[in-house]
């Protein structure tokens, strides 16, 4: 693509550098070559736009900029937005040609929407609805009376159980596994008894989900992922929980059963919530938290037992002080022994 | 079902209500609408009887409880195990249809009992013994040698390494690998050098595991889950490791190399195991610790460093006092100075 | 068997015992039978040494050494190392016949070297290439332009996306994805704008990646991992990571985007590396640790936010006497107001 062809699509401002040359890929301003375009987004990388090689640069604003003389510059009012319709327009997912494999198995009663590809060694059971444009990989098994929406992918590998339903655009990455049975027990006479799982997986649009990641089915009624969730590889949910809106789950985080998280919250990496705890409205736990109260809206968590995040790190920078206040301590007892009248 | 029907069965006491009523579904208290049947056990949820929209309640006494007029009323001994049996009356699973699907591989040398379901794409490798009524799920792998008993379910995408060998009436869900090598080696001029591991993975009866989890075949010997042991899903069992009976293990717990818990031990989530380290008969360990010490039987551990629960709770009740304390230091050095003669 | 064949093939020194004892199984000290053979290399197993049942024992040297009297005693200068030679003869691993079997899914343009095996269902697609005697086994994909080097072992329902990069004698375990979507959004207008992700995944030659693990591609660039690199199961490896060569990664480790680890590092099970953070040449990170900051060369570090091992132990064990320390506290203001002059 030449820079000029990008200027028009991205409805930039050209400021500097010569319209002519041709852009084939993208990186970092570090990494970049004379043939890549890049984006400068952020102050802290000035020194790398400084030496950059990169033949374009998206920036919001040239004043103050330093850069190569060989760098267009392409001035757009939120460059990392414009990158990432640049890499979308440099690197075209390779579609998957619609239509229905002859190695797939798809039972009779199934519905499949117009433009559905499915893959090789595919499973789709009886009673199973697939919308338009979706994309079953190889190896996908969708279970009886599941529902999938319009354009969604499900990859290789993936598997949802019976029943479980998926809404439109959705991102189900490898290997994860949706509407296995909850981890729900009764003990009596010296065993656990299964409570038998028979609520399901409701997932909203637009949401992703990583690989090797786990989504329960509820025992009863519905574990639910609000549409624009985005949740990252081997995250665990547990049955019947509830996760609103654009939430943001961090790889390896994990809610246990009839939890919840409100619309906008976020669980860092390898954080989990207990059981029956919910994190409202906008609220954080910090990577590895261990959340076991409920969080109000818009708080920051950390820890272990997880506290509001200013008094985690206070209490975290009091720890370190711990070995010099006992030395202090054990001072003062000296001290005040001398003053002290002997008995 | 009519209430009377479902009387019967539970031979349960109508205490109170229709016993023609149909319930058709069941739910929570909360949840439930009027052709739903839901249970009482916990006096905690008294506020929810008191509203249900339930056609029917199973509970232990209706001495002083507080139902609406409309809500039939059936005593049993235990509700929540009449419940269990009430989900497994309205919630039949769709059984699979034994037989041997014919894009299945079964190679030569297999044993199969009767009444198994072999679905499409497993592969089942000879020298296998697949025991009567057993569920091989599409795309599940059953090494060579391998050995399921009765009634087990291997749910999708599941995979078991040569020789692994699984009890009866157990449930594998989908995801879950056992038998995969254990990570063992030695360091030898500069690099790791790799230990075969020829050891075996042994499961025993009515033993439950959730999705993705891994249970490593042994270096030597075997690792082994006792009979009657939940594991939940994302779950890491190393090499050589020792679960007895009746334990559970909750999603992401860990344990490491050469480790074991004794019968009806608990591991709590994201909670791990040290190698060569032992848990004790009936003993805990909370949500996300690190146990780096054996646990005695029946006691109760939590933290990173897991220390007995009553005095890892001193403690963490003791560090949120720690920046107060460290102000009342810093006055009593100030108040000791005023005192002490001036040098 | 016989013990003068191993002697000759380990050229090991017989000092002790029957050459002619045949050897048919490997063990422990403790657990090792009359016909199994094993090996002594810490002191602290001379006990289980004292009373073995082992047909044979490999040992650096039988100075001080007390073993039965029916016991074979084997000199050898490393006896971990020629155990692991020992298991490697008496447990050989039984060869997949090479060749493509008919039910695997080999689309055109695909480069299978000499010798290769791929297993039932598995599907290899347009523009790999798979170097000489690779196995690819049952249900295993390989993406489109993947390429896999010679002797590379690709277990069941392991998945590589598209352009995955695999090196020589790498083992990946069952259910392992390779190359899915690294988790990257920016927020815009309420919701999470995903940045496609561009970049590759590189792995290094005797590379072993445990069963259900996650390296995701790179967003732009690649995600590396060095040579000799081993990698415990559940393990997970964000975008941009970049690892060293002969790196340990224990079971449930994470590394978050763009962070790494220098040669010869080690990362201990469910410990976690915040993004951007980067831990030195054969550095340590304990088991749950959270490393926040960057890790000098050779250091160890441990705990929830992570500090050097002795100052966090130290930390640690003033925990432990804090409850005792409010006390004292306590006991000093009281002893102090009474040498006070009242006011």
């Amino acid at each position: 693509m030449r820079v000029d062809e990008l200027v028009k699509t991205l409805k930039a401002t050209l400021v500097l550098g010569d319209p002519a040359v041709e852009v084939t890929g993208a990186a970092n301003l570090r990494e970049a070559g004379p043939s890549d375009i890049s984006h400068f987004s952020d102050a802290r990388y000035a020194p790398d736009l400084q030496v950059t090689k990169a033949a374009a640069v998206l920036l919001k604003s040239v004043e103050g900029v330093d850069a190569p003389q060989s760098t267009a510059l392409l001035q757009v009012p939120d460059p990392e937005v414009a990158f990432i319709q640049v890499l979308t327009l440099l690197y075209p997912a390779e579609p998957e040609k619609p239509g229905v494999d002859p190695r797939a198995v798809v039972e009779p009663g199934v519905d499949l929407g117009e433009g559905v590809y499915v893959g090789p060694f595919a499973v789709i059971r009886k009673g199973a609805r697939v919308g338009a444009r979706a994309v079953i990989h190889a190896h996908a098994v969708v279970g009886r009376n599941c529902s999938i929406g319009e354009g969604t992918i499900i990859h290789s590998h993936a598997v949802l159980y019976d029943n479980a339903k998926v809404g439109k655009n959705v991102v189900v990455h490898a290997g994860t596994i949706l509407g296995a049975d909850g981890f729900g027990y009764k003990f009596r006479g010296g065993r656990h008894v299964k409570v038998p799982q028979v609520g399901v997986v409701d997932i909203g649009d637009d949401v992703e989900i990583g690989a090797n990641a786990c989504i329960d089915r509820a025992a009863l009624g519905a574990t639910r992922v609000g549409s624009g969730t985005k949740i990252d590889n081997l995250v665990q949910v547990g049955h019947n929980v509830s996760i609103g809106k654009h939430c943001i789950l961090c790889g390896q985080a994990a809610i246990a059963g009839s939890s919840g998280m409100d619309d906008y919250a976020v669980l860092g990496g390898n954080a989990g919530i207990a059981d029956h705890v919910f994190m409202g409205k906008g609220s954080k736990a910090g990577a590895k938290s261990g959340v076991g109260k409920d969080v109000p809206p818009g708080a920051e968590v950390w820890g272990m037992f997880a506290e509001e995040r200013k008094i985690a790190f206070r209490q975290l920078a009091s720890i370190r002080r711990l070995p010099e206040l006992i030395e202090r301590v054990r001072e003062l007892e000296k001290r005040l022994a001398e003053l002290e009248p002997k008995k």
